[in-house]
């Protein structure tokens, strides 16, 4: 049973072949007759009171209103001082869960098949303070900050995650043996949370061995949680392993429902315009926001579609091993969404 | 031609499987008729004055003597405050440099066929630091330090191994678009170092995007460079590739010829005096050392007669997929490199 209600998302195309892979969605949501009204917004940063870098009002506050995003690519900025836009919109919503599943996807080959796993990052601290300073010439220091507050609530979002999803193991990742006291930190919310989710396996490993053993058998993972760089560095490996960041969604999840769904990968400068780009990242992320908002059925029936058109390679872009164009590849899946009424 | 006078290493067996896998070494050595007498040191830390932890005196007075060590596994010290001693060794003798070379093994099925890289890490700075506090309850920052001095050693270090070991390019590994000011340090160095090895191409690439491309297809990679933890990282991820921490050899290079040798595996006490390690890390690394000590005749000797080994896959060790013990094992490479003179 679906509420039928319409619901407003904040629709931020980005840079580059953003726009293409954006109206695609947009396109398979209309045959999918999924029930959300897209509100475009442009979030180039605009410089605030005080020279602080802020994302533009129209943007902030579609997002406020309709807590829900769905983002395309993002350029990055070139000008010195100039934010990354990403860490930009993580911070202004406190969006502090990075969620990215990672399922080896039928017909596209890669050297692993059983890919199943969730990483979910810490994604508002850690090395990612932006604190440094030079001590000396030729001497600098970068801060790392852990708050036993921010590793409690990912701790929590992840075993939450875990038992909402059906899924059996929480990892921590971390690199207490050398940074005793951060990632000693960490870990030990990591444990506290456990003991509330008795249900579902808790264990810990360092983040080189998770590395290590990933790359042998990445099967026996689960549901991976860890500090925001680890979790940078784990999230695009695990990407690597299903086929890279074409094909891998995430999703930004901050309190209270808010949230940003958004393809990671770049905004393709050569190819944009030309109806080559492939909007798979984009459609699967912006199918797990159809999870986030309850629309399960809307959610199934489109990634079913997706993996369909993947897996009988009839009609794939380029980068999938096809010579198809992105809107011939879209309206491959909108036929699909469309033959399962 | 090769200088025959006998030159004195110093052995460090370890803990666990280590003093097999140092026998199965010594005998092969023997084998072999390389010119190399080994003097046995123990390890286990104690207290010096001050209440600091220090490698015993035998050990370091034998490693200032002979400059050259090799190391088997040693245990995690389970003791509060006690250091890791590998962490140890590498600040005793400044062994700033990790290198790691990864390449494929014919006959070791993994999912890749043509790894052929070199990870070097830069070993004594970084996020290994070891500054931490405490800020407030629940806030606690670990310093991550940066230095040009040590960046640029690193760097030459690794512009020195590719034109010596005929390598086409080196990649700086960073992430100087989060830690602007350390990273950054850290990479200018690099292009600074790179501008006096015209020879050797230079390329930078984030942390996260190595890790994607790794897995997506490592054979792009050559030699990389980069801080503390993303060697500790990336090391032990091309290892995966390859085998594993069992197959893979790993040199820790300070100044003046200083090293130490070391395979990069656990003590294995499961398995611990049972005669079925895998001898395969200690030995490759005693044949990094060999090269090390300009004794490429030995070396090409021991690593080929390995190698045959494997590849006719008639005498493995368990982990290897075989059913034969550590000294069979053994005794197949001894005969291999007699069979070659
Ligand atoms: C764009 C960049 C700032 C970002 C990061 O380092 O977190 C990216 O790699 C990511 O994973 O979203
Ligand atoms: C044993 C441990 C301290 C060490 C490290 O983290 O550097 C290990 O993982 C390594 O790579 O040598």
């Amino acid at each position: 049973h679906q509420c039928n209600s319409i619901k407003t998302v904040t629709l931020i195309p980005g840079d580059g072949i953003g726009p293409e892979i954006s109206t695609a969605v947009m396109k398979i949501f209309e045959a999918a007759k999924a029930p959300i009204q897209w509100e475009e917004r442009n979030v180039t940063a605009i410089k605030g009171p005080g020279g602080r870098w802020m994302i533009p009002p129209e943007a902030k506050e579609s997002m406020d209103k309709n807590k829900i995003g769905l983002k395309g690519p993002l350029k990055t900025p070139i000008a010195a001082g100039h934010p990354s836009m990403n860490l930009l919109l993580r911070k202004t919503f406190d969006l502090y869960a990075n969620v990215r599943p990672c399922v080896s996807i039928e017909g596209y080959k890669t050297p692993y098949t059983d890919v199943d796993l969730v990483t979910i990052r810490e994604n508002t601290e850690g090395e990612y303070s932006g604190i440094e300073h030079l001590i000396v010439d030729g001497v600098v220091q970068s801060i790392k900050l852990i708050t036993g507050e921010a590793s409690r609530r990912i701790a929590e979002y992840a075993f939450e995650y875990a038992r909402n999803n059906q899924r059996a193991s929480v990892t921590a990742v971390h690199k207490a043996n050398i940074m005793r006291m951060s990632d000693g930190l960490f870990l030990r919310k990591c444990r506290e949370v456990a003991e509330n989710y008795k249900d579902v396996k808790f264990t810990e490993m360092y983040l080189d061995t998770v590395c290590l053993n990933m790359v042998q058998d990445p099967s026996q993972f689960d549901v991976l949680v860890m500090p925001n760089l680890y979790g940078d560095i784990l999230s695009d490996l695990c990407a690597g392993l299903i086929g890279g960041l074409g094909v891998t969604p995430s999703g930004n999840i901050g309190a209270n429902g808010v949230a940003i769904f958004e393809s990671v990968h770049g905004t393709a400068p050569d190819i944009a315009g030309k109806d080559l780009a492939n909007p798979t990242a984009l459609l699967l992320s912006a199918v797990m926001m159809l999870r986030h908002m309850g629309l399960h059925g809307y959610a199934n029936k489109i990634e079913t579609a997706c993996f369909d058109t993947i897996r009988e390679k009839k009609v794939l872009t380029k980068d999938l091993g096809g010579n198809s164009k992105c809107s011939e590849f879209t309206a491959d899946i909108c036929r699909r969404v469309q033959d399962m009424d």
